[in-house]
């Protein structure tokens, strides 16, 4: 039985300002299904409370607890490791981790800091992991679709640049790391394999759905999404289907396929 | 019977602009002995005329055909596979890159370009992957000795990182490639396995030879050996010695014992 569904945002509610179409009004019609809505975002350039009133903009009505990103995972395991942040991440990402100078140790914080990326700031983040530094990473995507409608390098890559060159592995925090879709799902009392993913990473979203027990993986043709991408990576996804309405279509027909069976039992 | 010797540059034969002490008379004693030497660099930030020139400004005289750098073999890589290149290395090696502008495809070439790594140019670097380009790396170390005397992300993080993004695999044309050590020796008529490689870098320089073939591998403790570097790649180093001037002593030892049982049968 289908009991909860994540959503990813960019390139499935929306593309860079614009929501895809017929987006805003699939949201609704899960909401209206009674099915419990989490939005899991990799995208590490936005604050929360930024991705919350775009949403809101587009006529997406969003509570602070139904969205996980990897900034707010980062945070809780920082507190709860007692470390202290040097941060690689987006400037517009920098204030969420304040309060935290105090921590015993050090810990590299990797997000997709975009422009920042630089030798001199991934040099001495490097040298922190060299000296003994915990490893954070907060997406291991390896690319997105940028504003041009071109991919760009997304902060996978400079993970992947730390982790050959200090020999270290990083905590991943965000996408497709398992932990991350289960804290999604912490408060919904909903079993994971009762739970659907839809996402246009086949990769990260889908394939790390499933990887993480989710029951069912959904992958759109919306956003990053690339003819071929649903056979690259293993588990596949459950369906392809064309965007967020084709798979709320989806959703709502298997919740009735089951209520029916359930009926006729 | 050892009948070649390659020596790797920076972090052996020299630290920066500054002659490692013993090396000069190193070199000097190793040529008394009439044993061909090759000079193999994946220094990828000098162009060849001033590695050369900054050799003879410590008393080494080098003759061009016997230092191999990356560079050298990229060129003629490019011009076998009559490739243009999209470079992303470091400014002053761009000169050794001209007249392959009438190549029929393109090819991204990684090296290390240092503070030219930012995002915009990784990101360029990307999109031609993505768009089919070749996929040359200089070299794949994962860091060198910096002038402040720490430890500086290297070429191969960069290749790592646009390996993982893309997920295309470069052709590695400068140590540890099995195909460079032996580029190295070919005009020498030496087998392999009486070639001897000098290295500071236990992974590239050490482990790399040994794999290619060659029948000894000795490492140095200066440049950017670290303790525990002798344990920590497959194969493990023939020798560890102090520094060039040991190393020497080493092989010119290993010569003499040969050459006696040589007499003795």
């Amino acid at each position: 039985m289908i009991r909860a569904v994540l959503l990813d945002l960019a390139g499935v509610v929306y593309d860079g300002d614009t929501p895809i179409a017929g987006a805003v009004a699939a949201v609704e019609r899960l909401r209206k299904a009674r099915l419990p809505l989490r939005f899991v975002s990799n995208t590490t350039r936005s604050p929360r409370h930024r991705i919350i009133a775009q949403l809101a903009a587009m006529g997406v009505e969003v509570r602070d607890e139904e969205l996980l990103t990897p900034a707010r995972a980062a945070l809780e395991w920082l507190r709860g490791h007692d470390l202290q942040p040097h941060l690689l991440v987006h400037p517009n990402l920098e204030a969420e981790f304040t309060g935290l100078e105090g921590g015993k140790s050090r810990a590299v914080v990797v997000g997709d800091a975009g422009e920042a990326f630089d030798y001199a700031s991934l040099n001495r983040a490097f040298r922190e992991l060299v000296a003994g530094a915990d490893f954070l990473a907060l997406a291991t995507n390896r690319s997105f679709k940028d504003a041009d409608g071109e991919l760009s390098l997304d902060a996978g890559a400079f993970v992947a640049a730390l982790e050959f060159a200090s020999g270290r592995s990083p905590v991943v925090l965000g996408k497709p790391s398992p932990d991350f879709f289960l804290a999604a799902l912490g408060d919904l009392n909903c079993p994971a394999a009762d739970a659907v993913m839809v996402g246009d990473d086949a990769e990260s979203d889908v394939a790390g759905a499933l990887s993480a027990g989710l029951g069912t993986g959904l992958l759109v043709r919306t956003g990053k999404y690339r003819p071929g991408d649903e056979t690259r990576f293993d588990p596949p996804p459950t369906a392809l289907v064309d965007d967020l309405a084709a798979a709320t279509d989806w959703i709502l027909k298997a919740r009735r396929s089951e209520t029916d069976s359930g009926d006729a039992l």
